[in-house]
């Protein structure tokens, strides 16, 4: 038989994804389970094997068929060994080398990366940023994730640590970040800041998604609301616009779907803040696979380091 | 006769500097002017065409064995095309096609780059970056300039506008910029912001030389003068090293003769508030060419288009 399938998996603080995808990376089937359901480590490397099992018997097809298995995961990890650093928001994670473990209790071939390098991997090829040379994705959730794609290939850095748009400072001092440093532009936009400061407009129980339905309504309230936290997010682009001399930056994640007056907040400030030459070329873009670009990004992950 | 001779120019805003390079980039000859002594535009066309037909001249070679002529400009050029879009401290230059118009004047091929540009490309080739894959290089003057390399390559972005770090903002408002955006990086370590908060510390007639001075003899104001500006400058770089996993930034320019404590400013701002791995990658170093590296890079610069 034919090897001509692959599965993408997008693992996230919240749900586990995995699909099956044919050579064209199209999708062909889906799953999905609860991340929090399986409570350690062990129990999570040992439900990512038996999904993939699972998934591969419930598919139709038999393992022949996978060409290997594409992994995203929320956190830093050296994708040419294959080893998780660390899991900021799952907890027990460190140095483990996923790679060879669950190439072990598989029998497939296994690649691991940062979720967010992914998504901007699948952004490129497919989504938003196809056709553009220089982009920075983000994907905007509880943290600020990032992704570059320099001279149409994903640019790594060293350590492929490179990225973190996240903890990009916009101010010398400011709230305390996760990272360990302060005012690092996750600390105003991530979900839990933002949250905040809706609590204290919009008053306690309000959520974002109500602020983004009221704001599509054209309340002038959730309006500005959306629009002063785009802003924010604008004047640290424009420190990467000028530096990079980006073509476009791409913007996905949770908080991506308070739509417009986000994104005119974020027009706004790189228009006023930019350098000419670079602020003129950049061009601001929702992203478009939407909770799939990181399964889809696997895909590709997968085919890259095939050579396929 | 064998071609084998570079004509490296380094148009600065105070000088105009040519020289001789033999085919390793060895300079054999210097010659120096004053830039405003051209005090037009067309002047200044003609002083670089004489300056380098004489410069052949007086060095006893003939044209036949100049292979092409480098030029590094301080501001925004199309360097394909030739083009100097314009620069933003000398009147008059707005979208002159410099190499089209010297090629003519002088018979010889001529390829233009920004400075910042050149200087990052001769320090990755033989100065302080040698051996660094991905490094950004700052030179510390008037502006802040910046050129960036990645992957061992002269990153350029789309419009060959990448680099411009000095224009990353640091706050979210503050000082006004000559780019037209406000609290950028440069706005507080350019020469002129650091001279006056120089006044504002030592009295009027304080020189940065002076301050240097007392700092190399442990002033502990001059000490902490000179930290306080790297602390800032860290701050700024603390973005670019977590964003691009930079295994090193390379300072040249007037105000990185301040020595060790702007260095170790920088250092601990680094220390402090970058991520963990992007952290423990990045080393911070002296540019090492000096004055020479514009001259050496656009040395490079002829051998690279030339493809030799």
């Amino acid at each position: 038989m034919i090897k001509k399938f692959i599965i993408g998996i997008d693992l996230g603080g919240t749900n586990l994804k995995c699909s099956l995808l044919d050579n064209k990376l199209k999708i062909r089937a889906r799953n999905s389970f609860s991340t929090k359901s399986f409570n350690s480590k062990e129990k999570l490397i040992r439900g990512l094997a038996d999904s993939i099992n699972n998934f591969i018997l419930s598919s139709g097809y038999d393992a022949g068929a996978i060409l290997g298995v594409g992994i995203g995961v929320p956190g830093p990890v050296d994708t040419f060994k294959g080893i998780v650093h660390f899991l900021p928001n799952i907890p027990g994670w460190k140095e483990v080398n996923l790679k060879k473990v669950l190439e072990k209790k598989t029998g497939l071939k296994v690649f691991i990366d940062n979720d967010a390098r992914l998504m901007s991997l699948a952004e490129s090829k497919i989504g938003a940023a196809r056709g553009f040379s220089n982009v920075l994705c983000l994907t905007l959730g509880t943290g600020v994730g990032g992704g570059l794609i320099l001279n149409n290939l994903l640019y790594r850095g060293k350590d492929n640590a490179a990225g973190e748009f996240g903890h990009v400072p916009i101010n010398i001092t400011g709230p305390k970040c996760g990272c360990g440093s302060e005012a690092c532009i996750e600390t105003y936009i991530g979900n839990n800041a933002i949250k905040k400061s809706a609590v204290s407009i919009f008053g306690a129980g309000i959520s974002l998604e109500k602020i983004s339905y009221l704001a599509r309504n054209n309340n002038r309230k959730a309006v500005k609301f959306w629009n002063e936290a785009g802003k924010k997010l604008g004047i640290a682009l424009s420190g990467a616009v000028n530096l990079l001399n980006l073509d476009a930056v791409v913007i996905g994640g949770g908080v991506s779907s308070a739509g417009w007056p986000l994104f005119e907040g974020i027009k706004q400030a790189i228009a006023k803040r930019s350098m000419s030459v670079q602020g003129k070329r950049v061009k601001i873009y929702r992203a478009k696979l939407g909770v799939d670009a990181g399964i889809i990004g696997a895909g590709y992950l997968v085919k890259e380091r095939l050579g396929i």
